[in-house]
């Protein structure tokens, strides 16, 4: 017999299964120790010891509490949650309530076959997403009217500065540095503009909107319907602006806009605004998708990601961005804005939304909750309370005594402009009964007022609420997409249709050097689905939400301790905002201590495209740092363009470890001879993931930071957003943080909603929660073994550009391409291509470096996967090296054909490599091959006939 | 100037956008006209009034309320579940506190690409859940060590049930009826154990195990660890057991089997048990995973489904499921079992569990929960307090006084034996901080007992609550599927990997005959996965049930209505099950009456296998009655054998609509018949879809019906359960639906919770809820109309086996291919692969006339998806005469070569047909092409070479 196993005689408290720290990692102990045998080191600490210098190491356990596990993490933020109050909001301003349909909830939002994918860089994997994107422009283009729109921006108040901006740069005939605005915008918004004119150096005019015509400005805008739920007929505006010679952005509400005349047809150059309230939460401020459409004649400078429509090797019909020459990371400090991550996630959300309804649906919903309004005006002027002749769903009246107060008590939010003046904004979701308990509220138990009598009054007269000149005309949403997916079945399975083009993490690792595609743990993203995080409006009393005050004062200090930052603000709702906002502190410091002429940003030429398009979207004047061969910055360079700027220096943007993958030695040099000159030192945290309980910035001697949390911190990237960027800073800069109206300092806000997209920090919080001090170090010291064992496995087969000291890397390593291109033929975009073929997502393309490849695997990648992506690299290396030696033609190989689709499979064959060869490159292919929607796309074909709305349905066939 | 767009002049209470039922229904009121048009009728009443018999018709509208939208629906019933009261649980006896890993709760429990799969029947688009089942298998193999385990059965009573019944069929020596079961086995299992015994005619021996040697009986029964915690050495009684001549079956539990030497091991022929706390939340009663494994004896008689190794056309390993030939359909009144529904979404989620586990963490949840019980013992032994000296996670003990009431108080729900004695259960979840509060609450507050401290001197003296020589000694799990997954990145990946594999309603459309395959909606799966609903013990006190009580109230009082029934019981917990309590109530009524002899059941020999096979086991004669030509039951043929059975007719069990697709017209003739002789009328529910708000089984005339949940009320299929099968009854036959142990009566339970698989209940409850009455209605019109209008279709291409009154059929079709095979050659089976490569999954294949296709679109399908399964079968039948005409030849052409995989394209192609006309014969399948994971399966080859465990990965190379 036998003996029976041992049982562990480890005591009780350490006696457990999996931790959420073995969960997140994807090398497991054996595997560890594999890759580290690989390296020729025999313990983990050994390697980082190697790879990070010794005078900016941490040499302690971070200040954070030790992880839990799943449901422990889980039943802690239920307790907070439960400390949220999810009352009735009729606040409005912007945010509404909305039925999210919960086949959309589900199979998209829950869904990490929607949620993990990436920026759609590489169209060819990318189909269904940039289809549901296209779906969103058409929506936007139909109901504003406007030739173009993009795939949405941050939120409707940054969406008004990059209005702003394109007002100037599209209007050359103006030398106007002033920018008009109705006085009667949405408060938050007028906070935004207004830090964003300060940065730009632009007056701001706030007055009345009849008041147009008593400037000449570059730019007006207005709101449609204004703040105040009142809806006047633009068009003399519009024109009145036009003849004063500036161009006119119209702020709107798409739900307003089905029954509203479009922008379009009133004049407007530029029309954006809010989706939130087609199917997307409120989540106390966001993550929801702006939209941002614009006239045919601005179409090629219009701000953020637009999808195109072109055609693939083939000669098929297929999409991609377009106009990606346009985009920041490679226009640099010629860029016109910042914006990078966009609000895919939301964007697709609120496309589903349309798609779903369709333009009957949501006539239905418009016209339903008009008449709601019109019936709570029609009783309320019974009783003598007056309202705007003309609204939407929104009144603004005088304020019985007690309203607001009595409302509050009874689980109803009321917007309040003064304590004589209350507005009520009614939505998707008002019912009769709430109607009915708004006239208790508003007028007392005894209103007598019957909704179905006044209901046949006000169908028996005519409706003036909304007169026909202000009603549209023509038919909106008539594409076939918004016609036929109108049932729950048709609806999810084209949801599934579409996210199976797609590429995600799902599928497998997704090696970004750019970007940081680490697991999004579903323990992480199930409180973004809970009620009491989901229902906030972002303007609640602060009594409503004191889950989130907790939530948020956690993240404040966990962020604070792995940064070494003295405070956070957990304001900026992207990186770039985040930026924006970390310079602008700076510049505000700056100026405070009347050193107001410091304006020059050095930035090393490895920078991040962002840094020096942020720089000059505060009129910085941008200097490069040249890099020296092993792609460090190089100190006497900057030394030199430091004493240069002398008194005009305001501050250095660097990257730690920097964008080519290294800890750079010097790094403390660098901040030195910055503060010796008088600057501040800027440290973009995209690379975070590196320094997480090894280092922290703020010990480096940087004064501010933005955080990626969609990077470091476990934010799904939704396929192109959302992200949020918080920033940390030394304590000297910490007065100069963003504020907010609502929080009775509307000076520096960056977003439009206090925490940005607050509705996301549950996944950052149950992060750090669960990994706790130590698992937040190993998932930076895993990364730094990922990056290492997968240079190793790489090296002899592709030049590792850069290296650190021992010649190790970082987190991530960039190989050269250019030397195989000069021998081969074969590009980088080729490998790229084909590796889609291998069931890869492509790393990064030609960043930070032209000619190569930057590869991040991160922490969650276990070392077979390692091994299969460094398998399918090495797969292609040899491949080129049948091209090389005449085996292949230069023009007619796997590499420049791929990547290869069912149609090619199933022609005739003149190729000289096997079909084989073609799709089933490795074994993992034969059992789960991933295929490409489309062949290689035509970037070129699709810039030249541009094309940004949806194609017929013949262009499919 | 275009006119505006006029407003809606309906009031406001008609102002809505889509209804549930708009999104339910497949074809929008566009399409149905075009529907009706193509059947030569104007309105859809019309249409009805063609079909549907008047003297059956309920000519009024259903009292059940109206429809309300999802969000209210889904707010009712976050009402009830608020009425629940999740305490924490110590009961045990069979249920446990689990956690599901948020990754498998997320993606398999919510994602409809695992629970709207059917049963793999068609295993060539089933992949990926036969992978996931036949892991099951092995675990359950692995941990019980038996040479065989199937894919889940019901419950462990149910199992229980079906273990007693193969001990005396597998016991061909024995000719004893008696079977003897050791007394501390669970309660609920001796209950059904009961019931079933009394169905056979076998007599049930509960005794002491130690009696075993007075006993000679054709089988023994086991449990161990028993229902009081206690783990006794089961080898000396097992060998007493066949001394004695029987077989000995096991219960058993899969945690305590990590650490105990296997029931294998020790000589069991049978083991069963629940795999819930495998991850599956309790659900106040289910469903879970039922495991059953057997000896190499048993192999081909065990009951259930199995899952086997064969290989497919290419010689490849493929799964399928085995012995098919076994099942009841087949086999129907020589069918030993009449299970039909498992539970393989459950058993999928318990494979999960251990997959992402492993050996290694299922040991130290195993031990960690052990321990806790160890040190709880050890403390409570220093007060005095005695508890079994061997016991794995539960202890029996005398009570303190007041102990359990304090214990509620406390928020902790101990199991109660009496005033004096109680138990309790740890598990998984189970924390330090749960134990100090046991020890305060059984001890009191001045316990003095330090658990590290007592934790110390238990690792310092040896653990004697399981000695050496009940611990196992083997190694178990060592597959490297239970070895690899241990990252939720790894994990999420193989989910998705084998969902992709499968075919299901996310890619379209299932016209299943035999089962009903609608809608099944996120608003309705929704409330599933609430803790309110998921985390209820079934046996948990009724003060703390009341949403659930609520729920069930609603569910029972509709049902009733619609069924016309005047009493409904939700204990069983499938299709099988509910027939066998009809059945028994039958049976029960006529010996309350003095009429025990009656045991004579009819049959039309279009039944469903179930039935005879149901009637088999309750010891009935089954008499089968002929069907005319048009597929109706010969009433004459009826009479007459009613007449010769006399007063020992007990039932006659009819499908209605018929199983041939047909309102029969005679149906109440049928009933008098029967009624006259003394006998009771059984309605399968089956096709209750047809029925809802147009008749009812009430008024047609029969006494008892079971209602497949799974098939008209919405629940999904799980990819081969769960199912649900209450029953409704006339008021005489009321006193004899099942009772249960904890209602103060046990007799004639047939699942082991009183309410059956009380957690997917939610699902039908909004089901009801949102469509209303008329909505309901409109469900079984709309699914008549799409039989009808896919009939008319396909009439020109394929005969249509059997119309009724006015050439309509019901709900569901069968078109005839014995003919076309006659002129061709290509089979009904070849038309079912085929339809793999147009994107289908077949119809029901052969049932229930052998070479035919029944075809049941349902009420979700829209007309796209009917003409493009029109198109499909049409392109087949041109398919079938370019054979009949030579161009192909009949052993190779695309019919019997299909279905065609990814591996077919790239190999050389010598086929006289092209590569496209194989995989994209339609062009849906260009833009969004299913791939059959393997070509088609040799079931001879699977079912020779019997293998039912998981293959070594070199078969997968």
């Amino acid at each position: 017999m036998t003996a029976a196993l041992p049982f562990s005689r480890k005591p009780l408290a350490q006696l457990q299964g999996h931790t959420f720290t073995d969960r997140h990692l994807g090398p497991d102990a054996g595997q560890q120790a594999a890759m580290l045998e690989a390296l020729g080191v025999s313990r983990l600490e050994e390697l980082i010891d190697q790879s990070v210098p010794a005078n900016i190491r941490l040499g302690r356990d971070l200040a954070v509490a030790d992880g839990v596990s799943e449901q422990a993490a889980l039943a802690e933020l239920a307790d907070y949650a439960a400390m949220n109050v999810v009352n009735k909001s009729y606040i409005g301003q912007g945010y509404y309530n909305t039925h999210i349909p919960p086949v959309i909830a589900r199979n998209v939002l829950e869904n990490p076959g929607w949620y993990t994918a990436y920026t759609p860089y590489q169209p060819e994997i990318s189909q269904g997403r940039l289809e549901s994107l296209l779906n969103f422009q058409q929506m936007v283009m139909d109901l504003t009217g406007m030739a173009l729109a993009n795939a949405s921006l941050l939120d409707e108040a940054t969406a008004a500065a990059e209005a702003m901006a394109l007002c100037q740069r599209g209007n050359r005939k103006s030398k106007s540095l002033q920018f008009f605005v109705d006085e009667q915008t949405h408060p938050q918004t007028l906070d935004v503009l207004s830090t964003r004119a300060e940065g730009f150096g632009f007056e701001l005019i706030v007055a009345p909107a009849s008041d147009i015509d008593k400037h000449q400005p570059f730019g007006a805008l207005f709101q449609y319907p204004n703040t105040r739920g009142e809806v006047t007929d633009l068009a003399p505006l519009i024109q009145a602006a036009k003849q004063q010679g500036a161009m006119v952005a119209v702020a709107s509400d798409l739900l307003a806009l089905v029954l509203l005349k479009s922008p379009g047809e009133l004049g407007a150059d530029i029309v954006f605004g809010s989706a939130q309230r087609f199917g997307v939460p409120m989540g106390f401020g966001g993550p929801h998708a702006a939209f941002f459409a614009a006239s045919d004649a601005l179409k090629r400078q219009v701000p953020g990601r637009i999808i195109g429509v072109s055609i693939d090797a083939r000669g098929e019909t297929a999409l991609r961005m377009a106009m990606q020459t346009r985009e920041q990371h490679i226009r640099r400090e010629k860029a016109t804005s910042n914006i990078c991550t966009a609000q895919a996630l939301l964007a697709n959300l609120a496309a589903f939304y349309a798609v779903y309804h369709g333009p009957e649906g949501l006539r239905a919903i418009a016209e339903r909750t008009h008449r709601l309004t019109a019936l709570l005006a029609k009783g309320l002027e019974q009783h003598g309370i007056k309202t705007a002749e003309h609204f939407f769903d929104t009144l603004t009246i005088a304020a019985p005594e007690g309203l607001y107060e009595r409302a509050l008590a009874a689980g109803c939010n009321l917007r309040r402009f003064s304590d004589n003046e209350v507005a009520l904004s009614l939505d998707e979701t008002t019912t009769e009964a709430d109607l009915a308990q708004l006239f208790e509220l508003i007028i007392g138990k005894d209103h007598g007022l019957d909704i179905a009598g006044l209901d046949a009054s006000l169908l028996a007269t005519d409706d003036t609420a909304l007169p026909d000149s202000l009603r549209r005309s023509d038919a909106v949403l008539t594409h076939p997409v918004f016609n036929q997916y109108h049932s729950e079945t048709e609806l999810m399975r084209y949801i599934k249709r579409l996210e199976n083009k797609d590429y995600s993490l799902v599928h497998g690792m997704i090696p970004l050097g750019s970007c940081t595609m680490k697991l999004n743990a579903a323990a992480e993203m199930m409180p973004v689905s809970w009620p009491e995080f989901a229902n906030l409006h972002p303007f609640a009393p602060a009594e409503q939400t004191k889950g989130y005050q907790r939530l948020l004062a956690d993240l404040e200090r966990d962020l604070a301790e792995i940064t070494g930052y003295d405070a956070i603000s957990l304001q900026p709702n992207s990186g770039a905002q985040g930026e924006y906002a970390g310079l602008l502190a700076i510049r505000r410091y700056h100026e405070a201590r009347g050193e107001a002429e410091r304006n020059v940003c050095l930035i090393p030429a490895s920078a991040h495209g962002t840094n020096p398009a942020s720089a000059a979207m505060m009129n910085m004047k941008v200097v490069i740092v040249d890099c020296d061969d092993n792609g460090n910055a190089d100190l006497d360079d900057l030394r030199t363009k430091a004493e240069a700027a002398g008194d005009r220096l305001s501050a250095c943007m660097i990257t730690y470890p920097s964008t080519h993958g290294v800890y750079e030695e010097g790094v403390k040099t660098l901040c030195d001879i910055v503060h010796q000159h008088g600057g501040q030192v800027y440290l973009d945290g995209a690379n975070l993931n590196a320094q997480v309980g090894l280092t922290q910035p703020g010990l480096i001697g940087s004064d501010v930071s933005h955080l990626n949390l969609h990077k470091t911190f476990a934010i799904p990237h939704g396929g192109g957003g959302p992200g949020m960027g918080p920033i940390g800073v030394k304590a000297h800069l910490a007065p100069y943080l963003p504020g907010h109206t609502t929080q009775g300092d509307g000076t520096g806000a960056v977003s439009a909603a206090p925490f940005g997209s607050a509705s996301i920090l549950p996944i950052t919080w149950m992060y750090n929660r669960m990994l706790g001090k130590s698992g937040l170090r190993a998932a930076s010291e895993i990364a730094i073994l990922g990056a290492n064992y997968l240079a190793e496995r790489l090296a002899p087969h592709y030049p590792i550009l850069y290296r650190g000291r021992n010649k190790r890397v970082a987190h991530e390593c960039i190989i050269d391409i250019r030397p195989l291109k000069a021998e081969t033929g074969i590009t980088e975009e080729d490998i790229a291509k084909r590796l889609m073929d291998y069931g890869f997502h492509a790393p990064t393309m030609s960043f930070p470096v032209p000619g190569t490849l930057m590869i991040e695997p991160t922490e969650s990648e276990s070392k077979v996967e390692l091994d299969r992506f460094a398998e399918a690299m090495i797969g292609i290396r040899q491949e080129m090296d049948k091209v090389k030696q005449g085996e292949w033609p230069v023009d007619n190989n796997p590499l420049v054909r791929a990547p290869h689709t069912q149609a090619d499979l199933v022609e005739d064959w003149d190729r000289p490599y096997s079909r084989e060869t073609a799709v089933f490159p490795s074994q993992a292919m034969r059992t789960a091959k991933y295929w490409p929607a489309v062949n290689r796309v035509d970037n070129v074909y699709g810039d030249r006939n541009l094309v940004c709305s949806c194609p017929s349905i013949e262009n499919y066939r």
